[in-house]
Protein backbone atom coordinates (compact mmCIF):
# COMPACT_ATOMS: atom_id res chain seq x y z
CA UNK A 1 0.00 0.00 0.00
CA UNK A 2 1.24 3.27 -0.85
CA UNK A 3 -1.48 6.27 -0.46
CA UNK A 4 -4.78 5.62 -0.78
CA UNK A 5 -6.90 6.91 -3.50
CA UNK A 6 -9.58 9.15 -2.58
CA UNK A 7 -13.39 8.16 -3.59
CA UNK A 8 -14.29 9.85 -7.48
CA UNK A 9 -15.97 12.11 -6.47
CA UNK A 10 -14.16 14.78 -4.38
CA UNK A 11 -16.24 16.36 -1.57
CA UNK A 12 -13.51 19.17 -1.13
CA UNK A 13 -14.11 20.12 -4.50
CA UNK A 14 -18.04 19.78 -5.09
CA UNK A 15 -19.07 20.51 -0.83
CA UNK A 16 -22.95 19.63 -0.90
CA UNK A 17 -24.01 21.24 1.84
CA UNK A 18 -26.85 19.92 4.19
CA UNK A 19 -28.15 23.06 5.52
CA UNK A 20 -28.59 24.52 1.71
CA UNK A 21 -30.75 23.40 -0.88
CA UNK A 22 -32.25 19.77 -0.83
CA UNK A 23 -29.75 17.36 -1.18
CA UNK A 24 -29.70 15.52 -4.98
CA UNK A 25 -29.68 11.67 -4.21
CA UNK A 26 -25.95 11.16 -5.30
CA UNK A 27 -24.98 14.22 -3.27
CA UNK A 28 -27.03 12.54 -0.32
CA UNK A 29 -24.96 8.73 -1.28
CA UNK A 30 -21.91 10.77 -0.77
CA UNK A 31 -22.08 12.13 2.27
CA UNK A 32 -23.64 9.10 4.02
CA UNK A 33 -20.94 7.08 2.76
CA UNK A 34 -18.50 9.64 4.28
CA UNK A 35 -20.67 9.65 7.82
CA UNK A 36 -20.66 6.45 7.82
CA UNK A 37 -17.23 6.34 8.46
CA UNK A 38 -17.22 8.71 11.28
CA UNK A 39 -20.61 6.29 12.83
CA UNK A 40 -18.67 4.22 15.05
CA UNK A 41 -16.70 5.05 18.63
CA UNK A 42 -13.37 2.72 17.54
CA UNK A 43 -12.85 4.54 14.16
CA UNK A 44 -13.48 7.79 16.39
CA UNK A 45 -10.97 7.44 18.51
CA UNK A 46 -8.47 5.76 16.07
CA UNK A 47 -8.79 9.17 13.98
CA UNK A 48 -8.80 11.39 16.79
CA UNK A 49 -4.90 9.12 17.66
CA UNK A 50 -3.97 9.59 13.70
CA UNK A 51 -5.08 13.42 14.23
CA UNK A 52 -3.16 14.08 17.00
CA UNK A 53 0.29 13.62 15.50
CA UNK A 54 1.78 14.36 12.17
CA UNK A 55 2.10 10.30 11.54
CA UNK A 56 0.74 7.64 13.40
CA UNK A 57 2.43 4.02 13.13
CA UNK A 58 0.06 1.33 13.06
CA UNK A 59 1.99 -0.37 15.50
CA UNK A 60 1.07 2.31 18.37
CA UNK A 61 -2.67 2.01 17.51
CA UNK A 62 -3.31 -1.51 19.20
CA UNK A 63 -2.12 -0.88 22.80
CA UNK A 64 -3.94 2.35 23.62
CA UNK A 65 -7.23 1.00 22.11
CA UNK A 66 -7.63 -2.65 23.66
CA UNK A 67 -8.23 -3.87 20.61
CA UNK A 68 -6.50 -6.63 18.69
CA UNK A 69 -4.36 -6.01 15.52
CA UNK A 70 -7.01 -6.77 12.84
CA UNK A 71 -9.75 -5.09 14.49
CA UNK A 72 -6.84 -2.05 14.61
CA UNK A 73 -6.66 -2.81 10.87
CA UNK A 74 -10.29 -2.97 9.77
CA UNK A 75 -11.19 0.12 10.97
CA UNK A 76 -8.20 1.99 9.32
CA UNK A 77 -8.52 0.24 6.52
CA UNK A 78 -12.68 2.12 6.60
CA UNK A 79 -11.16 5.13 7.20
CA UNK A 80 -8.52 5.39 4.31
CA UNK A 81 -11.50 4.02 1.83
CA UNK A 82 -13.14 7.39 2.94
CA UNK A 83 -10.33 9.33 2.29
CA UNK A 84 -9.97 10.42 5.95
CA UNK A 85 -6.35 8.80 6.56
CA UNK A 86 -4.07 7.75 3.81
CA UNK A 87 -1.18 5.24 4.87
CA UNK A 88 2.14 4.75 3.91
CA UNK A 89 3.35 1.32 4.24
CA UNK A 90 7.62 1.23 5.41
CA UNK A 91 9.02 -1.97 6.47
CA UNK A 92 6.16 -3.92 8.26
CA UNK A 93 4.08 -1.34 9.44
CA UNK A 94 2.00 1.61 8.33
CA UNK A 95 2.10 5.09 8.92
CA UNK A 96 -1.11 6.80 9.00
CA UNK A 97 -2.08 10.35 8.62
CA UNK A 98 -5.06 12.33 8.24
CA UNK A 99 -6.42 14.39 5.60
CA UNK A 100 -7.17 17.71 7.14
CA UNK A 101 -9.18 19.13 3.40
CA UNK A 102 -10.93 15.86 3.63
CA UNK A 103 -12.31 16.75 7.37
CA UNK A 104 -12.49 20.38 6.34
CA UNK A 105 -14.94 19.11 3.34
CA UNK A 106 -17.32 16.95 5.91
CA UNK A 107 -16.99 20.39 8.74
CA UNK A 108 -18.34 22.20 5.06
CA UNK A 109 -21.16 20.19 4.53
CA UNK A 110 -22.75 20.88 7.70
CA UNK A 111 -22.33 24.14 7.91
CA UNK A 112 -24.93 26.80 8.01
CA UNK A 113 -26.09 28.00 4.60
CA UNK B 1 -45.04 14.64 20.23
CA UNK B 2 -44.17 18.29 21.32
CA UNK B 3 -40.36 18.81 21.23
CA UNK B 4 -37.97 15.60 21.05
CA UNK B 5 -35.73 15.56 24.53
CA UNK B 6 -32.09 15.84 23.46
CA UNK B 7 -29.84 12.91 24.64
CA UNK B 8 -28.11 13.05 27.77
CA UNK B 9 -24.85 14.17 27.29
CA UNK B 10 -25.24 17.61 25.07
CA UNK B 11 -23.03 18.32 22.17
CA UNK B 12 -23.46 21.68 22.32
CA UNK B 13 -21.55 21.84 25.70
CA UNK B 14 -19.05 19.06 25.56
CA UNK B 15 -17.95 19.15 22.05
CA UNK B 16 -15.04 16.50 22.31
CA UNK B 17 -13.12 17.07 18.70
CA UNK B 18 -11.74 14.10 16.93
CA UNK B 19 -9.10 16.07 16.01
CA UNK B 20 -7.72 16.87 19.81
CA UNK B 21 -6.74 15.05 22.29
CA UNK B 22 -7.77 11.29 21.89
CA UNK B 23 -11.24 10.54 22.60
CA UNK B 24 -11.72 8.36 25.41
CA UNK B 25 -14.83 5.66 25.46
CA UNK B 26 -17.84 7.95 26.46
CA UNK B 27 -16.96 10.89 23.69
CA UNK B 28 -16.03 8.45 20.57
CA UNK B 29 -20.26 6.67 21.83
CA UNK B 30 -21.46 9.95 21.93
CA UNK B 31 -20.08 11.03 19.03
CA UNK B 32 -20.41 8.35 16.88
CA UNK B 33 -24.05 7.95 17.79
CA UNK B 34 -24.99 11.16 15.96
CA UNK B 35 -22.42 10.69 12.75
CA UNK B 36 -24.51 7.45 12.90
CA UNK B 37 -28.22 9.62 12.14
CA UNK B 38 -26.43 11.36 9.69
CA UNK B 39 -24.46 8.19 7.76
CA UNK B 40 -28.16 7.85 5.49
CA UNK B 41 -28.87 9.14 2.35
CA UNK B 42 -32.45 9.57 2.89
CA UNK B 43 -31.76 11.17 6.61
CA UNK B 44 -29.27 13.53 4.90
CA UNK B 45 -32.24 14.31 1.93
CA UNK B 46 -34.99 15.15 4.84
CA UNK B 47 -32.46 16.76 7.37
CA UNK B 48 -31.50 19.08 3.73
CA UNK B 49 -35.11 19.63 3.14
CA UNK B 50 -35.98 20.86 6.81
CA UNK B 51 -33.37 22.99 6.85
CA UNK B 52 -34.43 24.84 3.89
CA UNK B 53 -37.20 25.99 5.30
CA UNK B 54 -38.24 27.50 9.00
CA UNK B 55 -40.48 24.64 9.72
CA UNK B 56 -41.31 21.76 7.26
CA UNK B 57 -45.13 19.95 7.48
CA UNK B 58 -44.57 16.03 7.66
CA UNK B 59 -46.82 16.18 4.77
CA UNK B 60 -44.57 17.44 2.52
CA UNK B 61 -41.90 15.47 2.92
CA UNK B 62 -42.94 12.14 1.46
CA UNK B 63 -43.86 13.40 -2.11
CA UNK B 64 -40.36 15.20 -3.04
CA UNK B 65 -38.12 12.44 -1.55
CA UNK B 66 -40.39 9.19 -3.64
CA UNK B 67 -40.66 6.99 -0.17
CA UNK B 68 -43.32 5.43 1.75
CA UNK B 69 -44.98 7.71 4.79
CA UNK B 70 -43.79 4.98 7.59
CA UNK B 71 -39.98 5.60 5.67
CA UNK B 72 -40.34 9.17 5.91
CA UNK B 73 -41.28 8.48 9.52
CA UNK B 74 -39.06 6.34 10.44
CA UNK B 75 -35.79 8.29 9.18
CA UNK B 76 -37.89 11.46 10.86
CA UNK B 77 -37.85 9.58 14.17
CA UNK B 78 -33.95 8.67 14.00
CA UNK B 79 -33.12 12.15 13.02
CA UNK B 80 -35.10 13.50 16.21
CA UNK B 81 -33.68 10.82 18.62
CA UNK B 82 -30.11 11.99 17.48
CA UNK B 83 -31.26 15.97 18.23
CA UNK B 84 -30.97 17.16 15.03
CA UNK B 85 -34.50 18.10 14.23
CA UNK B 86 -37.67 18.95 16.70
CA UNK B 87 -41.40 18.20 15.76
CA UNK B 88 -44.29 19.73 17.20
CA UNK B 89 -47.51 17.95 16.74
CA UNK B 90 -50.46 20.06 15.15
CA UNK B 91 -53.78 18.53 13.95
CA UNK B 92 -52.41 15.55 12.66
CA UNK B 93 -49.15 16.09 11.05
CA UNK B 94 -46.15 16.87 13.02
CA UNK B 95 -43.87 20.30 12.02
CA UNK B 96 -40.48 19.89 12.13
CA UNK B 97 -37.41 22.38 12.14
CA UNK B 98 -33.58 21.74 12.35
CA UNK B 99 -31.87 22.22 15.38
CA UNK B 100 -28.98 24.38 14.84
CA UNK B 101 -26.68 24.33 17.32
CA UNK B 102 -26.71 20.62 17.30
CA UNK B 103 -25.43 20.51 13.88
CA UNK B 104 -22.72 23.28 14.79
CA UNK B 105 -21.72 21.30 17.43
CA UNK B 106 -21.10 18.22 15.17
CA UNK B 107 -19.31 20.67 13.03
CA UNK B 108 -17.35 21.68 16.24
CA UNK B 109 -16.54 18.37 16.29
CA UNK B 110 -14.43 18.29 13.25
CA UNK B 111 -12.67 21.32 13.18
CA UNK B 112 -8.82 21.33 13.27
CA UNK B 113 -7.18 21.68 16.96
Amino acid sequence: MSKQPLPVLDLAECCPTVRGAPLDEDEAQLLAHAFAALADPVRLRLLSMIAGADEVCSCDLQEPLGKSQPTVSHHTKTLAEAGLIVGEKRGRWVYWRIVPERLDALRQALAPA
